[in-house]
């Protein structure tokens, strides 16, 4: 896992944020490669999970929500962490993270009290990560959904609003106004992208666990009882998209939820083999009965029944719902493609080894030399013509080699370089990424592809 | 206005955020056709400022960032409104707002004593906007920035940090790290696309001002007095590529700014001609030499300066900015292609005009006739075809003129029409959205576009 850390950073993919400022935990920035293969990767979902789906419509809601809105979905009141500090040196551990590592097991449903009671009798097991004394205060639950003042004029902020602690609530909200404007009928689904926020006391595992990090949802509204058979599809379908990317079916994995809230009819995460991590949730796949559109009518009072046009029947709909971290996707796919192999003489050459249609760069264009300005006009409209239609590249610095290797390290899929022969009779050296074999190839063949 | 705002709630575009709990001030969801649009214009805006330029680079930082961040650009200190709150009813009004309806000038370089001077002398001109007494508390300077407790695991809130009041900061914190690793020379452009969010007191004008937007920015890093050339340029090509989104060149204008603020060399908006409120902001082009990086160079004292490859020359590049709000592009761009005609019977027709490749339905495709099985199967077969390629929408509802309006509305270019002769021959209605004429084509024809 260094490793691609270390190639994030270097190649210009993932920057910790705010760096210049000495950074801030669980914060990362998306740097010139990394939001390429981010936009691919959510261009690809979309395209896949909306376009492609006659029964899903996409919808972006606004990240600030009706405060009452996270009363309704529980957040307000219990979507916490147990937290405490070492009373030497300030150091804030997880309690309940810190007691599963030695051996004891704290259920996130405990009160404050039952939490402290299990706390104090291993108290003196647990020792501070920075000082290595046992001098604890007391556990107290420590509330996830990140608070702000917007909309909040008062002096002493008593009217908090809220970031939103998972992007899905905005589907909800809006199902009314799309079953009113969009003349879908149930089954249909709602697809969105959204930001999410949560006060993590320790970030960990790179882009894995953050404070603020993108999902990638669908919610799709059944009729009650009719969940199960579009259930299994749906797992079927998530699944095969996921190797659709690329993504080696050896690193992924089901993993069934054993302790089901109360609505719950089933759960189950993909998981993904992260490296110096193992497998761990990639996406959750969620049969959330009538429950999310039952508190929200009991909240806001609106009634969002579904009448069924042909029937008259009313009902409140059921949920599944898929629900992936795009900053987990971005990881999985650079785990999954970071190769380092030999080359031909037996040094290590390290290949991201990216489907074409996810690689940040299509296209690199090179001249053969930087000093020949007949290449390098040549390369610059060969550059032209291939922006129009990929991403491309122009890269005329150092040797030929050299940047062939900075290519292989991005991800890029094909080298394209304008050499004497070009100048003859037109033809393109085009480079393949896996194989490092040369074709000839003319511009025409590129556009046409 | 308000004939647009009904359109886009009506037809899926734009809903009030949080709807169904009565709204939230300042907040909207973009609805199924809403976000096509708009993930259209961010295609396009990308494609053209950085799939097509070979200087410029993308980024996406994370919103959060170390506080100090916000101190350097002087959010913290000076981004503020003042405000004043009615003693009879508790309605707050902005106090500079107030006294220009009066005739009074409140430079927003004020103390908080200054103003309360001017307001203290023209109070009882001011009249409560909902209970109509003039019964004010004292101004106070309220920061637009907006407050959260990410990271801050203090029980009193102690260490605020702050939802970005522009998104362009990234940028400048990114510089060094892009500079180090993307192989860019200056002059070159970092272009992010980024949620913003400020306090504003009263939200208003639809998606005008909101408390939560998304800005489009590009950052263009010249060598010190090299600003004048490179602004006329970036100045002319943002103008032409509003006008290159279909945008009439009479709905736009130049805003010269008069009160330049200490560091900035020049400051240019191009204007939009919003209905029911005139020429307004839709794009800032700035010249701000190099205070950013400066700025950021002293709070976090990493050397920002830039090396020239060549001659070693050592300096803090200028920067050339542009900066949009999306939120003002989507209705600026919907604006224009709103249209009203007389259709052959004389009734109203409501068409709205968008570029093709900006429409959030590329091809609708209807079956003639809902109850004829055969038409109802090729018309799926078409739409499943077209998907692949393009945004498409399948409409067998109702009859076929009625059918038609809805495209108009969501501004579909083309319907495609199955109908008996496509049974027999193959080939296709397609009825175009400006004319209302139709022809027959080919399905290879649509595919091969």
């Amino acid at each position: 896992m260094d490793d691609i850390i270390s190639l994030c950073k270097r190649r210009g993919f993932i920057f910790p944020g705010s760096d210049i400022y000495g950074g801030m935990a669980g914060l990362y920035d998306f740097g010139p490669y990394g939001v390429e293969l981010l936009n691919n990767l959510k261009k690809v979902w979309w395209r896949d999970n909306v376009q492609l789906k006659p029964d899903y419509v996409g919808l972006d809601s606004a990240m600030f929500k009706n405060p009452k809105v996270w009363e309704a979905s529980g957040h307000v009141g219990g979507f916490s962490d147990p937290l405490a500090e070492c009373k030497e040196c300030n150091t804030r551990i997880r309690v309940d993270k810190e007691l599963e590592k030695v051996g004891v097991f704290a259920d996130e449903k405990m009160s404050e009290e039952e939490i402290n009671e299990l706390f104090d009798a291993h108290k003196k097991e647990i020792k501070c990560p920075t000082c290595k004394k046992t001098n604890w205060s007391r556990a107290r639950k420590f509330n996830l959904l990140v608070k702000s003042n917007l909309g909040d004029f008062t002096e002493q902020n008593t009217e908090p609003t809220y970031l939103p602690g998972e992007a899905c609530q905005g589907i909800y909200l809006n199902y009314k106004n799309v079953v009113d404007t969009c003349r879908v009928k149930v089954p249909f689904g709602i697809a969105q992208i959204g930001k999410a926020f949560r006060n993590e006391i320790s970030p960990r595992n790179f882009l894995f666990r953050c404070r603020e990090f993108e999902q990638a949802d669908t919610q799709y509204f059944v009729k009650p009882h009719e969940n199960k058979e579009n259930y299994e599809r749906i797992k079927q379908e998530q699944w095969n998209w996921l190797l659709s990317l690329g993504i080696k079916a050896e690193n992924l994995k089901w993993h069934q939820h054993e302790n089901l809230v109360f609505y719950a009819k089933d759960a189950w995460d993909i998981e993904y083999n992260y490296p110096g991590n193992g497998f761990d949730e990639l996406m959750g796949i969620h049969d959330r009965s009538d429950y999310d559109l039952t508190q929200h009518m009991k909240f806001s009072g609106t009634d969002l029944n579904y009448t069924d046009p042909v029937t008259n029947e009313k009902y409140i709909p059921w949920i599944l719902e898929t629900s992936m971290g795009l900053g987990r996707l971005f990881l999985a796919v650079i785990c999954d493609a970071y190769t380092v192999e030999k080359d031909d003489k037996g040094n290590d050459r390290t290949v991201l080894k990216l489907k074409p249609e996810l690689a940040p760069v299509r296209y690199a264009v090179f001249p053969l030399l930087k000093n020949k300005p007949e290449l390098v006009e040549k390369a610059r409209e060969v550059f032209t013509e291939l922006s129009k239609k990929y991403p491309c590249e122009f890269d005329d610095n150092g040797n030929i080699g050299k940047r062939y290797r900075r290519q292989d390290e991005i991800g890029t899929p094909n080298c394209v370089v304008i050499d004497f022969d070009t100048l003859e009779d037109g033809t393109l050296a085009l480079r393949d990424r896996d194989t490092t074999e040369q074709t000839r190839v003319k511009l025409e063949d590129l556009l046409t592809n």
